[in-house]
């Protein structure tokens, strides 16, 4: 037996061509779903048809609809409908935007995600968070008291620029930029934002006429307490019922689910108690505000007042872009988690090129930022929905209102808005989420806490960078300093595991097997290579005494997905150190990429195909083999 | 036999406690190379001189130093004085410094490096690249020219900045921010950094005397030929014949490396043949500018003019943190690469302390920034330099040239430091090392020509930053998209390789099994999980036609080194998921910090212990065994 039958089953293969990498290389990053995978081989035809069904979801699913799942879908938009109308006036009032636009952005948007959406559950609406970074950055630049038309028409433009970009992506398949909004960043980013939401509407609660801009939990506070004479007590008893009946039912829809509907009209039943409360008790006297001026009528066309002067662009680009991304995140995982409890699909590049679309018609038609918010998704699954069908009937449903209801809800008591956006940020500030994160990965705590701190205490977008940033460390720090282990033998088996993991696995004699995982490149080479070196050097410290000495390396690199050149290069210098300690460096089954990157830097070559094995086994019989033959020589030469 | 039997080997383990973990992976992150491991059980008193010893090295060489290893060091020192001299002058002419700040900083810098430095073979010198860096940083906010005591003053700020900047890093034992600086970006950026040295040159080769303060490509020909009335041909000629003298002697030290002085002492020859020249012939009347005024006198304290004015401050601030990391990713690939060559040892974070020291005490005593030259470095090791004290040896040679012999330099005409610099700059544009990359890995071509373009024709630090911007983005698409892939058993073995990679090996009917890498977390999680549900779409595809139904799913973790929160999440949906199309999960091998996660999360909990083995083998002959007694049960039932 000689030592080449060891390692005969290696494959070098033929090193693929770098345009077929390249390509197979693109296919994974952008297009991991390979969305025409399904019709390729099939008529030019029915091609056609199928790429636009592809693209445009409604005529995949209208074709085959009927009024079986109809029923269901007016129900659940009857039900989202009813929450539309309070959480549209709220969150306008929460982005100081005339509450009117609230309702147009549940009148347009909705029908638009029906036709392009890929979601059957998602239930399109304005989002807290997104609403209160719009008012805080372009509040920044311009303030909506002073010159409501101009702050009007950079909301219109940060709303176009959230929709180019989200379509941008869609099309561009940069779904990949959402990967890195990680769940610990949106948990604690969505907890500080809610947060400082219920805060601001102390302003409410309270009754204040004076109030300050500033998002922050210091500034904010301290306008509450420095205006201690504005406070009405009125005001307060008011919103105190209001948000108390809020939280019983959303108790009662924990306990019971099925009572789903109880906490979704609730905010409605608050609506209407205010109205008639305010119009036949003539709460202002009471010095209870009320909403105001809601006229009737649909959008009106507004990409007459879109602005591109570059004195005020700053501010609308940087709004859009923050919100497209956190707009995006929310409503795409929330569409991906509701579509995994009822097991469908759902195509996170689509899903944008909807968003985007929305916002973009959205941007020209009164309309601003919407996505799929969580809450009212999560009515509109409970309430049975089937299809996107449920958005046109909340659609059509508050086109009826804006013809003929919307006036009667101007009596509405701003106080009771306040008592809506409390009891629905109450919901957001998940504590036991985050004490979780804090039992089983202190890392992403702290990713979760930066953001929640960062947001509450800096502002939204620091608190937003902070925690990507750690997050992105963390990623770096993964791979800067990946794991590495040593291996020994399984009594008994032909297994090579850890041996911290598996203290009971034994090493061989005068090898040093070390598994590696990760790639290995630029970022952590030098440390690979010292961090081998050291294993070396704690071998010999041990065995040194046993007087055995170290005479093979072997490398398992079945775990290293990929090496770039400064990696190749650093194997190159390590097995000249190696060398000069007398150690023998071998290779074990190197993965396809790696092995070509390996063959064609001719690191092969200069190791020698004897070095390289398929398996730690393969490799150990064939150290014996040379061991003993060496040993065989040296007992000749006596 | 029971199934149970197939995986009673798994270790379960305890899990490390928070501080057990954290504590380890600190280590591994700052403290891979473990400094104070060797002297752990020495008694107190030896412990207090060995900690001394390791972090000032001279203590460690100096009393087992002996004439024997002087004799070479005084050669070698000797040698890197006569190449300190025209360097010096040359790269404090680029870096728009009097010429003598050029000879204070060969003179206290290697002083201090001789006492803190770890490396043996490092010389220490100005350096070309960060001398135009600081030209170009500082001279944008203070013209040279116009206000030479603030720029000089500015300039000695950023040396203290960058001087405390390396010296916090190798305290805080951030050494693994240099590992984000890649082979190919450097190679870049030091390519594209010789290409404007050169063109810079081109004003003294030509005599010109109006000139851009400009370094991109475009505005700097644009200088030199609209000025053509300006050009000098006895400059020209001068020049070139310098240049060829200095090229010539390069050529003959590659043909035989024994003639290293040939090429270390050309450059004092081209300095003392045009000192004379211009003595003797008044090189003036040619036109020919000479540096003039160079005072005799040792450095003079300039502690006093450290200018920290904040309407300054940004300039030195920007300057000192760019040179800070560049200077030690030179000096730092310098000293290793030597190292290797001679078997020793060097620590990257000591080296940082050492630099930053120097630098420190440099910019209280007129000099400008420091590191370890290439071309010096090379120098030094050929001449056969033993340890730090040829640094020594350059400094003494430096104090005589200083106290006696600067003003003969004065005669040096412009032009022969010009064609020093072009002669040393032309050996750092490696095309070959380019071309190598573009042959071995397309990408960190990318890297490398996006520096050297971006340096060229935008800004060093743009260049700088769109290189390192590239390869981090290559480090997370390494993690964001992690290979993974479908193994097979290769007959008459038990191993399990990559179908693709070995065509041979075949699948196990009615089991998937994948060999996922890398580590599982926010970034890539959902990428996985989508390539899991593909791999079974796609295999789904395949059996059904053959009448098989995929029943089992295995996953091999031993390459996955760690797995965060959202990664386990992940694993929990992937499972409903895949239980709902009738698949189990089984996971072969998790390392123990992958193991840890999964049972801290009740994961293991969830798909039980029975499913997870040890083994490909084990997992396989446990779903046999299941196959049939659910067949037999099948059976029994008729």
């Amino acid at each position: 037996m000689t030592a080449s039958e060891f390692h005969n089953k290696v494959n070098y293969g033929n090193c693929r061509s770098f345009g077929t990498v390249f390509k197979s290389k693109c296919k994974e990053t952008f297009f991991p779903d390979d969305p025409f995978r399904e019709f390729k081989n099939e008529p030019c035809g029915r091609r056609t048809i199928k790429t636009i069904q592809y693209f445009i979801p409604i005529f995949e699913w209208l074709p085959k609809y009927n009024f079986g799942l109809f029923k269901y879908d007016l129900l659940a938009g009857i039900t989202i409908a009813t929450l539309a109308i309070p959480q549209g006036i709220s969150y306008a009032n929460l982005a100081k935007l005339p509450p009117i636009i609230g309702l147009y952005s549940s009148f347009v948007p909705p029908l638009i995600y029906a036709v392009f959406g890929s979601s059957k559950n998602l239930a399109v609406g304005t989002v807290a968070a997104c609403s209160l970074l719009i008012a805080q950055s372009i509040g920044d630049r311009v303030s909506p008291t002073q010159d409501l038309k101009l702050y009007l028409s950079l909301v219109y433009t940060a709303t176009l620029f959230s929709g180019l970009l989200q379509t941008a992506m869609g099309l561009l398949r940069l779904g990949i930029l959402i990967d890195f909004l990680s769940h610990s960043t949106i948990l604690g980013f969505m907890g500080g934002t809610a947060l400082l939401i219920c805060l601001q509407q102390l302003k409410g609660m309270l009754g204040l006429k004076h109030f300050t801009t500033k998002t922050g939990v210091y500034p904010v506070l301290h306008a509450v307490f420095a205006r201690r004479d504005e406070w009405k007590w009125e005001c307060f008893v008011m919103g105190v019922i209001f948000l108390v009946f809020l939280q019983i039912t959303r108790y009662v829809k924990n306990k019971k689910p099925k009572l789903f509907w109880v906490s979704a009209i609730a905010p409605m039943v608050v609506v209407i108690a205010g109205c008639l409360f305010s119009y036949f008790d003539h709460a202002d006297k009471f010095g209870i505000a009320i909403v105001g001026d809601l006229k009737k009528g649909i959008n009106k066309p507004s990409i007459q007042l879109l602005n591109f002067d570059p004195k005020y662009i700053y501010a609308p680009l940087k709004a859009g872009f923050i919100t497209a991304l956190i707009a995006l995140a929310e409503g795409i995982a929330i569409g991906r988690s509701f579509a995994i409890a009822k097991n469908q699909q759902i195509d996170g590049n689509k899903e944008m090129i909807a968003f985007g679309l929305m916002n973009i018609v959205g941007s020209f038609t009164s309309c601003y930022l919407t996505t799929g918010p969580f809450s009212k998704t999560a009515v509109n699954f409970n309430a049975g929905c089937k299809t996107a069908m449920s958005n046109v009937v909340m659609s059509l449903c508050m086109l009826l209102v804006l013809l003929f209801f919307a006036p009667l809800f101007s009596y509405t008591p701003l106080v009771a808005l306040s008592a809506i956006i409390i009891s629905a940020m109450l919901g957001l500030i998940e504590y036991e989420k985050a004490y979780h994160l804090f039992k089983t990965d202190k890392f992403d705590f702290l990713i979760c806490i930066s953001a929640f701190l960062g947001v509450s205490f800096i502002s939204m977008e620091m608190g937003l960078m902070i925690s990507v940033g750690l997050a992105l460390i963390r990623a770096l720090l993964y791979i800067a300093r990946p794991a590495s282990c040593k291996l020994g033998n399984i009594p008994d088996t032909k297994l090579y595991r850890d041996i911290e993991q598996y203290p009971g696995a034994t090493g061989i004699p005068g090898t040093l097997i070390l598994k590696l995982g990760s790639p290995i490149y630029f970022a952590n080479c030098s440390y690979i290579s010292e961090r081998i070196v050291r294993w070396v050097r704690d071998e010999q410290a041990v065995t040194e005494s046993s007087g055995n000495v170290i005479e093979h390396i072997l490398l398992e690199l079945g775990g290293v997905t990929a090496i770039d050149i400064t990696g190749v290069e650093t194997f190159f210098e390590l097995r000249k150190k190696l060398e000069t300690k007398g150690i023998k460096m071998i290779l074990i089954n190197p993965r396809q990429s790696v092995m070509e990157k390996l063959i064609v830097t001719k690191f092969i070559d200069k190791i020698g195909k004897e070095n390289v094995f398929l398996s730690i086994e393969d490799a150990i019989d064939a150290c014996r083999f040379s061991l003993n033959s060496s040993k065989e020589v040296k007992t000749e030469d006596f």
